[in-house]
């Protein structure tokens, strides 16, 4: 395995999204509310091959505004998934010896069942219709993806914020199932502060005039002010303060003297318009409100003994990483994970990051993170081989 | 001085808030930038009593979204001002010594000029025709109020955040006319970062639907939903996220189970939601637009080199007071200013002040913080007493 560093390095090449339907009327999906889905669809993708005894499986879990794209191109390799520089032949998730899978989450907009899908019952989309789900019920429809595509044991699942919590879900509620668990700068369970900007980023998504309760695909609008502001502020939580400091500091978008008004006249203002205009025209309001409060709701640990229980004895190993400037879900987070499995005396390897970047270190390059993932994931692949 | 701890605490009684016009079409208010103001009024409240050389001035420099009336109450003793633990008869600000001065500034919509005021030449309010004025404008304001109450040289000048900055400036434009500076949780710099929070907080008011180019006023209708979110947004940049952990965690709003929906149900929404909607009932969304747009561009330490000079031999005094808590302008932020202050060979006091409640601190009566204040303003009292 060579993780990138000094070597020359090949990508995926051209990759397609395929869509498959998990559950219909006859076989409803039933939520962990109860409630139930008659028709669901996934978009997902894979790269690299199944191995004959399907033992080379890696579930990637995206985050909030991921998709099923995660390697490779759809015909223009210049604009590449989301985690190309982490999938693909000789990268930490090697697909020359692994079959790497990723799917839209449930609740999603980019393929996936959401609420901007169209309800059975109704001939209409969902919108705030559409059932409130659990990071548990992200899971549900993992798995049922992957019965389909014939892995039944992954050898690992990865994902970083919202994609760690959804491992941490899987490894609780299968213990057996996962044989690793990748735990990126993720969170068992949101402080005060996380959920304040999040309630922020939703309000301003509903109290945007062109919201219509959830209904403005019918109106023939959307709530694109709002989708913009809440991306621009949870893009600050995203940066480091030093990240953005070096990136931006006080410097002036335009040459000359400051224009002193209220249009964009420092750089970091032109970056979070950029980020603000780009994610409406690629993510759904409503999608984006169901998987904010989908983390909001997320406590598995909240009752610990039980969890403490049940993972007792599971074989699965974790990578629990976070990074030292990550202040969305700062190391304190995954120390709270990493406590937690080691008294159910799970094995778990613990290591904080050195990064600039913050939270979204976990998309990008860092060449000590690649390393530790692909010495985690080859260290499985081998045991799995040997076993 | 007896600040507090222990004793019994009186307060000031009734107050009450008067205006003077300190500018008029005869005597225009040239701004920094050149442009003019033809009317200029200022609301102000005075404390104590003005001692016959009046050298046992205070000056209180307000915060974004303060007002004049920092202490006393208006009729309602439940009610007080927004720095009442400070000021009054045996507090720090010790109103049996002092003679306590605060004044909405300018831009701001308690009373002072500002873009919610009548354009003389409009007779329609300004809106955003109101000229962007600086904190050097601020102060060339307060100066004036002061020379109008008969103050020439203010014994201290004290303020919070943009408060804090008013001081600084005042200093530097100044350094004989000050006899101190208390210069609290303030920045002589804004971040990337916070400039971005105040960027994303102006686009919640300019882009409401009822901003109208900020002429809402002539439409008869108010962008509260955009200033609501602004507030909201700030608010939590305001408290720590220990605070907010330790005031709300994941506590929900109401007993039983979460409601698991878009509404409120944390705790710490609901909180969220009240200061917003309050904020909308005392403020004017342009003044907020304004007054943090001032704070964008100071950076009055950004030519290092002649500050230093003109501060050089400076007998103004100064206390520089962080808290260690606070991410809005941490203690870095304030460890600049005194380098600066110190290379001029300025005489600094410079206390990181340990406080859970983070930038909200130097509101709340932290007893170590309140301790520091009175005793240096003691010391100037009586060293000016001496002199």
């Amino acid at each position: 395995m060579s993780a990138v560093p000094g070597g020359v390095e090949r990508s995926l090449g051209l990759v397609e999204t395929r869509r498959v339907a998990l559950w219909d009327e006859r076989d409803p999906l039933v939520l962990e509310s109860g409630e139930q889905l008659e028709f669901v669809e996934v978009a997902y993708e894979t790269y690299g091959e199944l191995d004959a005894d399907a033992s080379n499986c890696v579930y990637v879990c995206h985050a909030l505004t991921g998709d099923a794209h995660a390697a490779g191109h759809h015909g223009d390799p210049a604009r590449r998934g989301w985690w190309d520089n982490l999938i693909g032949p000789g990268k930490p998730l090697d697909t020359d010896r692994l079959y790497v899978v990723c799917a839209n989450l449930l609740g999603g907009c980019q393929g996936t069942t959401g609420p901007s899908s169209i309800d059975p019952r109704t001939g209409k989309p969902y919108g705030l219709r559409f059932p409130l789900c659990t990071v548990r019920d992200l899971v549900t429809v993992h798995r049922r993806l992957l019965a389909h595509l014939g892995v039944e044991r992954p050898l690992a699942a990865i994902g970083g914020s919202v994609g760690g919590m959804q491992v941490l879900q899987w490894a609780i509620d299968h213990p057996d199932e996962l044989g690793s668990g990748l735990v990126i700068c993720a969170s068992a369970r949101l402080t005060a502060q996380n959920i304040a900007f999040s309630a922020v980023a939703r309000a301003a998504i509903m109290e945007d005039e062109n919201f219509h309760g959830g209904d403005y695909y019918e109106h023939g609008v959307r709530p694109d002010s709002g989708l913009s502001l809440a991306r621009r502020i949870a893009h600050i939580t995203y940066l480091s303060e030093e990240s953005m400091r070096a990136k931006f500091g006080r410097r002036l978008q335009h040459d000359g003297e400051p224009l002193r008004g209220f249009g964009i006249d420092f750089a970091v203002e032109s970056y979070l318009e950029y980020q603000g205009e780009s994610f409406v025209n690629r993510f759904d309001a409503n999608s984006y409100l169901y998987l904010t409060r989908v983390m909001d709701y997320f406590d598995p640990l909240g009752d610990v003994a039980p969890v403490i229980e049940r993972l007792h004895g599971s074989r699965t190993r974790f990578l629990v990483l976070s990074f030292d400037t990550d202040w969305r879900f700062p190391t304190e987070h995954s120390r709270e994970i990493v406590r937690i499995l080691t008294a159910a005396r799970i094995p778990v390897t613990f290591r904080e990051i050195e990064s600039p970047h913050g939270h979204d270190s976990f998309l990008l390059p860092v060449p000590e993170y690649h390393r530790t993932v692909a010495a985690f994931v080859e260290r499985q692949r081998l045991e799995a081989v040997g076993g």
